[in-house]
């Protein structure tokens, strides 16, 4: 198997995109990617996707994508794993890679939510949850994020604010990132007086709908200096399975697919999380971000929060998370963040994050989370030569 | 890069299973090719599947299938690349094998069309053509081939009659197949009778949708005799793409991506179209039939249909094709297709073909069609040793 680097990347701002169709978008950023990584073509393209058959009439996206960005005739598929599938994609890029079978590939995951004739968004994303035992009661990803939570602040004995600092970190940092959907800062009080959306989930704890896309070019790392002077390796990828139906598990507050693929992942990296010097975390809702610390050995159970209380999520923190601002501040175009956070981590590990840049970073983790946990992708990125 | 060889295989028989949800299709397809390949566990699924969002508001069927299936935790991720999404699945799994990255994998198939609440299966096939160039215009996938198969007629000067032995052949092979939906030979006269469709498209050019699963499970080709002693290697594997629109190619008569991904997976198997014993092609229509054959070096371009006429499509012909029914006669739940394909090329060449046996089959070939050509994954199998 050999050894993979992340040799461009390319992204195109999160927001509503009125003036541009699902292919626009992939190809926006697509054709940044490549001429980041100073390539004209590649030998296969995986597109992360959720939602274009429900929302736009448009399944078929590998070959689409691939012809509308000149590429035709490439082989090209894509992959699904709800809200994970750009990260998904993306390891399976990195099978066409590591395996031989590909030697330069792109990988691009693209979202368009927001042109929703019909309001198919919302019955789209529950298609994420168990159709069978969960979706056909009403039940939406915020009201199962909101058991949850409700759980996590009973069972630990939380308030309501302390998931504050989640949200205020994301959009602080999400106020200099010229892609991020939610370019602002906001205080803990307005935190507070977010409107309900699921109680106990209100306005802040929630990320936005979004449309965009973001693309990465890859190769051996053996090859990598030949396009650029500054590739990051791809040191570990996993990416585990739990019951979709949130009733289905143990234990609702545990991450059982976080704690797995990061378990692997560490092996595979030969580092733990005192090592991770970043973490581009899932934060669909506040409380999916204090139970990924949990799952990744960054906190202990019900400790999820202190790490944010105590600013510890920071750029200058313990375990700086949401760099760019997260899905909170950036935006949940919901099959391409994956690959944004991925992009995201290249930008810290390249040292070009700007304002929001970590200092000396070496170690960068992403984690991508597809339904309520159901499926989860954690990749860790590294500047380190070997 | 490992080889790698298929070790199990299990279907459902190809119908409308209105008692048995998506789940359940895919959990009899995978239980019954663990069982053939005496495996407990598996470490990783990939789901081919196009429609299951569209029709049955279900997406995420990696997690779903694997928890489902009991193998909880596990990788498994859904591939679409519309009606070929099997295939495409069953290509990522052989990465998957081939890269080191899992060692003994399940592919599975599966499509649920019939249950169709809303009749939402029409649009849904048609999101495999271009959402904003063709469906938008009311074309659907009937009156795209309609339009490819009028055009061959002319430019050929061949009859509608010529197509008959597709159908005939097609037929008489599904009649002795106990998971074909249409288990009944049919005469040339009863092809010439059929209901209009699109003109010049009847009844019995086209395959009809079913609900269905098929699924395979492969390892290494150097542990495959621990598991199997029928393994079957899989000595080539290609996917191409060509434009989701008919009219954005040069000539709608030349299936490019057949021609190209036919080529790869010669080259890699070393051989030719005359070494190849069978050719399980995608039948959608009687006109792919044609055009699969041509593009992919068995016949002239225009002598297609010839190929047929004469009696070298069947059994003991040239090229038998189509050997357990295809699309036509065993059924075509589009997103399992391509998995039955290899699932019956893989009864050949162990013998198990029953009444429809080729006789000392040593190469087959499959060929997953997705749109009207626009992702077409080839792949070569063989009992030889090396």
């Amino acid at each position: 198997m050999r050894d993979v680097s992340i040799i461009g990347i390319g992204q195109t701002p999160v927001g509503e995109h009125w003036d541009k169709s699902l292919r626009h978008l992939a190809y926006d950023a697509l054709a940044a990617a490549m001429r980041d990584a100073s390539v004209t073509k590649v030998d296969a393209l995986y597109v992360g996707n959720m939602l274009s058959g429900e929302i736009s009439g448009q399944a078929h996206l590998g070959a689409l994508v691939a012809d509308f960005a000149g590429l035709r005739g490439i082989e090209a598929v894509k992959v699904e794993a709800a809200c994970a599938s750009a990260a998904a994609a993306f390891r399976l890029g990195l099978m066409g890679v590591a395996s031989g079978f590909q030697t330069v590939v792109a990988v691009v995951g693209v979202e368009k939510m927001t042109d929703d004739v019909g309001s198919k968004v919302t019955a789209g994303l529950a298609s994420a949850s168990d159709a069978d035992y969960e979706s056909i009661h009403g039940v939406t990803f915020p009201s199962l994020n909101a058991l949850i939570m409700r759980r996590y602040m009973h069972e630990y004995q939380v308030t309501k604010e302390a998931f504050a600092n989640f949200s205020v970190n994301a959009h602080a940092n999400g106020a200099n990132n010229p892609n991020a959907m939610l370019q602002r800062a906001i205080s803990k009080e307005t935190f507070m007086r977010g409107g309900a959306v699921a109680d106990p989930i209100t306005l802040f704890d929630a990320s936005p709908m979004a449309d965009g896309a973001a693309a990465v070019i890859i190769c051996p790392t053996e090859m990598a200096a030949e396009f650029s002077a500054q590739s990051i390796r791809v040191a570990a990828s996993a990416l585990a399975t739990d019951t979709l139906s949130v009733h289905d598990r143990k234990d609702p507050l545990w991450l059982q697919a976080a704690a797995d693929s990061a378990r692997l992942a560490y092996q595979q990296a030969g580092i733990g999380p005192a090592e991770v010097d970043f973490f581009e975390l899932h934060d669909a809702f506040t409380i999916m971000s204090a139970l990924s610390l949990e799952a990744c050995g960054f906190a202990e159970r019900g400790q999820g929060t202190r790490l944010a209380e105590e600013g510890q999520i920071a750029l200058n923190g313990q375990i700086p998370i949401c760099t760019q601002g997260g899905l909170k501040a950036r935006g949940h175009p919901v099959g391409a963040t994956g690959t944004y956070q991925i992009v995201e981590a290249v930008q810290q590990l390249r040292g070009q994050a700007g304002k929001n840049q970590v200092a000396e970073a070496v170690w960068g983790m992403t984690q991508n989370i597809g339904g309520s946990g159901a499926t989860i992708v954690t990749h860790i990125l590294t500047n380190d030569a070997e």
